[in-house]
C-alpha cells in the first residue's frame, strides 16, 4: 500500500454518466502518472459516481499546479466535487483530548510505529493531565480550559492555532467538550470523533451505562465525522465486541476501550490515506 | 455437552446471601444427582444471585415429584424464583412464520441435524405459503389468517392450539404480526422473536432501510423475548456483520439473513437447554 | 450491486505498466459501455496489475463478439490474462454432495432467495441420500457411486455430463471424495471446495477432532479453489467462530457448520459475480 | 467482577465423581465465605472435573493457613489438583521484551488504567531499547544481553532475579529469544507468550510472511503458555482480523499488532484473575 516515492490521490464524486473513468484515467496517463490503486463505485439508487485514484508521481510530466488546473477544467465539465492530495508534505494532525488517555496513547504509539502517515503537529486539551504523555512523544501540548463563559473565546484561539499550524485533520480522542457549530463549520469533514457505542444506539451521554441497562450482548464504538447534529455525523468505522451478564459497567468500559481505539485509529488512517468521500450522511470508504 | 442419559436442569434467581451454592448442591448430592455443569453468578450491583445446575438423573434416589417438593421447600427458604426441567420428555416448540423462509428452513434443518433438542410440534402462520416446506419436514402447519377484525379471535384459537399441544416455547421466525398483550402474557418468557437490527438501533419497521439511510458499517440481528413493549424485550443473542458503501438495501437484507439465522437459532437452543434466566430487562445466559 | 439490465464483467491480470486503466476504460467508453463498478489493484511487490470492470451493456454499440475481438487485440498488447463474462445467460453451476446436507440445503435456499445469480443445473453425488432434497427444489440429481475400481470411469462420465450441461462452476458442498488430477485439470479455477478448518491449520481428515485435541479457541472454515495439492488451493473466503472448553467435538461440528455455510456461499457468489482473479496460490477478490 | 473487599479464588481439577461441588461449596460456606462466582465444568469425554470458586473473605472465620489446611485434606480425599490465591497482596508480574514495543506499551497502559490486577514488578530485556518506556511508567528495567555463549548463565541470573522478586507470572511481550527448557521448567504454567498467528497455522518464524505467501483471508494471534515444544503450549486466547489481497506484509504486521495486543492482554488478565486451568495441552478458561 505504502510507497517510498511520492504519490497523489484524487477523490471525486459527481452525478453518474458515461466516460468518467476513462476521462480521469486518460488525463493522468497522458501526463505520465502511474495508477497504483483505483476504485470506482456507482450508487445505482442515487446515480452518484465515486472514485479514488492513487498514483505515482515519479514520471509526471507536469507540475502539481498544472495538474490542478487540468483537473479543475476536466472535473468542471462533469460537475465533480474533487480533491487531490499528495503524500509529501505529510498531512498535519491535531489531537483533542480531555482526561481519558487510551485513545490518546494509542494514536501516539501508532504514529511512532509508522501506522499513521502524518505529522503529529500538536495536542489541544481542556485539561493539563495528559501533558507529560505528549511530552514523552515530543508533541506540543496546548491547554485551553473551557467554561461556559469562555468557550467561544477559547474556541477562537484554538481555531487560530489550528490554522496557523496548517492542521489538515482534527482527531477528537475522547475529547469531552461539544464543539460549537462555528468551530465545526470551520473544518468541514476534517474532524473525526469517536463515540463509545455502535451508533445510532445509545446516543448521548453514558452509552456504556445505557448498554448495561438495556442488557445488550454486544458493545461497540463508532468513529464518525463531527457535525452540528451530535452523534449524527457520517460514520467511518464501527467495531463491536461481545459482552455478557458477567460484565459490569466497569467491564463494559474496559472492553469498549479496545474497540474505541481500533475504530478511531482506522478512521484516522483512512482519512490520512484519502480513502473517504462524504456524501450526505454517508461515507464511501475505498 | 449433551448426554444420552436423562438430565435435569435447575435455574434459580434470588437475592444474594451466603450458602446458596452449598444449599442446592448439597440437596442434589444428598439424593444421588451427579452435577455435570454448574454456573453461579452474582450481580454485585443489584445483589442478585443466579445459578444453573445441570445434573445427571441416573442415580437419583427420589422421584421427580419428590425432588420438586424438596426444591419447593429449600428454594422457599431463600425466596428463590426457580424452575426445573428435564431432558425427557423433550420440550415441544411451535414456530410462527409469515412468508420469509430463511429462518424457518434454518430451524427445520437444524432440528433435523440434531442441533435443537426438542420436538418440532407445529407451525402456525398467517399465510399458507410455507406449508409445503413444513410438509417436507413432516411438521403440521396451521394457517390462521389475521385481519384487524379477526385478530383477537384468531389469537384465541392459536392459544388453544398451543396449550392443547403442550407447547413449551414459541419461536417467531420473522412472523410479521404483532402479538397482542393477552397473547404475550399467556406465555411469559416463552416467546422468542428475531429482530433484524442490533437493538436498540433501528427499532420498528424496515430496519435495513434505516441502516442504509444512516450509513452504518455493521448490520445486525437481535434475538429477544417478546414483550408488550415492541423490540424492548430482554435480549438473548446479538450478531453483526460488516457492511459498506457497496451494499445496497438488497445486499443488507441478504447479509442480514445470515446473522438473523444464527442469532435466532442460538437463542432457541439456549432456551431449550435451559441456559437463560430473565431478570427485569436483562438475561443471564449460562 | 445487481442490475436488471444486462451487464458484462471484465477481469484482467498482467505485468504492471502505465496506461492500463486508461486503455481498458477508454476502449469500453468508446463503444458505449457504462462502467458501474471498477477496481484496480497493483501488487507492488510482484509488479502485477489486477482489474475488474463491471459495466452496463445497454448502449454498447458493438456486438459481444466484436468486443471480444477488440479486447483480444488490446489485452494482447499488454500480455494480459483476461476473461469477460455476461450476466445473460446466467452461469450454470453443479453441486457435488455426499451425505452432509447443511451446505447443500444452504445453497439451494440461497439460490431460491435470489442470492446466487446462476442456474442450479444439476447435483452430482456418490450417494442417493440427498435426492429428495434436490427434488424439492426441482434440481436434477445424478448418482455416481465411487469405488477404488470405478473411480476413473465414473469421473469420466461426470466430466461428460458436466460438459454436456455447459457447467461453468462446480461447488463441492462437503463432497467426501478426492477428485483426480485429471478431473481437476479439466476445470481449472472452476471448482470451489469448502474445508472445515481455517487453513492451513488442520489440513487433512477430521479437522474438528484435530482442533479439539489442540485446544484452539477459534474454529473456522475455508472456501478455496480445488487443486491437485489437497487443501492447498487458492483461498477465497475464511470464517471463524469462537469456541471454548465447553465445546465437545460434536459442538465444534455444529458451530463449524455455520461458518462452512457462510464461507462457501460467499465464495460461490463472488465467483458467480466474477470478482475473483487467481494468481499463483493467491486470490484477488474485488 | 471486581470487588473492593479481599477475595479468594480456588481452582480445582480432578477425576469426576459425585459430590465435588457440594464438598467444596459446603466447606467454604461452613467457614463464612460468600461465593461471588462459581463455575463447574465436567469434561464428559475424559471424565475430568474442573471448578473455579471466587469468594469474599470478609466474614471468613478461619485464617488463610487454616483454610489451606482444610482444603489440603478435602482436596486430598478427591485426588484434586488445586490452587488457591488471594486478591491481596496482588500478584507480581515480569514482562519480557526485546525491541517490539506495541505489546509492551499496551500492558503498561492497561496496568495504569486498572485493567490488570497486579503489580508490574519489573521488565527484563535482551536489549536496552525500551528502557525509557519502562521508566515513564516507573517500572524497573533489567537488561540481560543474550548470546549463544552466555545464554545459560544469563538465564540463571534472570531466574534468580525473578525468584528474589517473587514473580508470579512472566509475560513474553514479543520477546525474541527462545527460553531454555530449564527456564521453562522453573515456572510451569506461569509463562505466557504471544505468537503472531492463529496457531497451529504458521508455526515458527515470520508467520506474517507465511500468511502472505499462503494468501489467507484472516490473520491472527495466539496467547499461550510457553512450553518446551515451541508454539505448542496450551492456548489461552486467539483473535483474528480479516485481510485481503490489498494487504502487503507490512499491512499484515500492522493489523496483527492489534490482535496480538488484545489476545495477550486478555490472557494475562485471565491468568491474574485465576480463571485458567491447564490440563494436558488444553486450557479451561472460566
Amino acid at each position: 500500500m505504502s510507497s517510498q516515492t511520492t504519490t497523489g490521490t484524487l477523490l471525486v464524486c459527481c452525478p453518474d454518466r458515461k466516460g468518467l473513468v476513462a476521462a480521469l484515467s486518460g488525463l493522468l496517463y497522458n501526463h505520465g502518472a502511474n495508477i497504483l490503486q483505483a476504485q470506482q463505485h456507482t450508487d445505482t439508487t442515487e446515480k452518484i459516481f465515486f472514485q479514488r485514484i492513487h498514483f505515482d508521481l515519479a514520471e509526471l510530466d507536469i507540475s502539481r499546479s498544472e495538474l490542478d488546473d487540468l483537473l479543475r477544467i476536466e472535473c468542471g465539465r462533469y460537475e465533480m466535487r474533487w480533491r487531490i492530495s499528495y503524500s509529501d508534505p505529510p498531512k498535519r494532525i491535531a489531537i483533542f483530548v480531555s482526561k481519558f488517555e487510551h485513545c490518546f496513547y494509542d494514536l501516539l504509539l501508532r504514529h511512532r510505529l509508522g501506522e499513521l502517515p502524518c505529522e503529529l503537529a500538536l495536542v489541544i486539551s481542556n485539561h493539563p493531565d495528559l501533558e507529560s504523555g505528549a511530552a514523552q512523544f515530543g508533541v506540543p501540548y496546548h491547554v485551553f480550559p473551557i467554561t461556559k463563559q469562555n468557550k467561544a473565546e477559547q474556541e477562537k484561539k484554538e481555531i487560530e492555532l489550528l490554522q496557523r499550524e496548517n492542521i489538515d485533520l482534527i482527531v477528537m480522542a475522547r475529547y469531552m467538550q461539544v464543539l460549537s457549530d462555528d468551530f465545526l463549520a470551520t473544518f468541514p469533514d476534517r474532524i473525526i470523533n469517536i463515540h463509545h457505542s455502535f451508533l445510532p444506539a445509545f446516543i448521548g451521554a453514558k452509552p456504556y451505562h445505557q448498554a448495561y441497562e438495556r442488557g445488550v450482548k454486544l458493545i461497540g464504538a463508532t468513529a464518525h465525522y463531527a457535525t452540528s447534529d451530535l452523534d449524527e455525523g457520517p460514520i467511518i468505522s464501527q467495531k463491536v465486541v461481545p459482552c455478557s451478564h458477567r460484565d459490569t459497567i466497569k467491564d463494559l468500559v474496559r472492553k469498549g476501550r479496545d474497540v474505541e481505539r481500533v475504530a478511531l485509529a482506522e478512521a484516522v488512517r483512512w482519512s490520512l490515506e484519502d480513502r473517504i468521500i462524504v456524501h450526505g450522511r454517508r461515507t464511501t470508504v475505498f
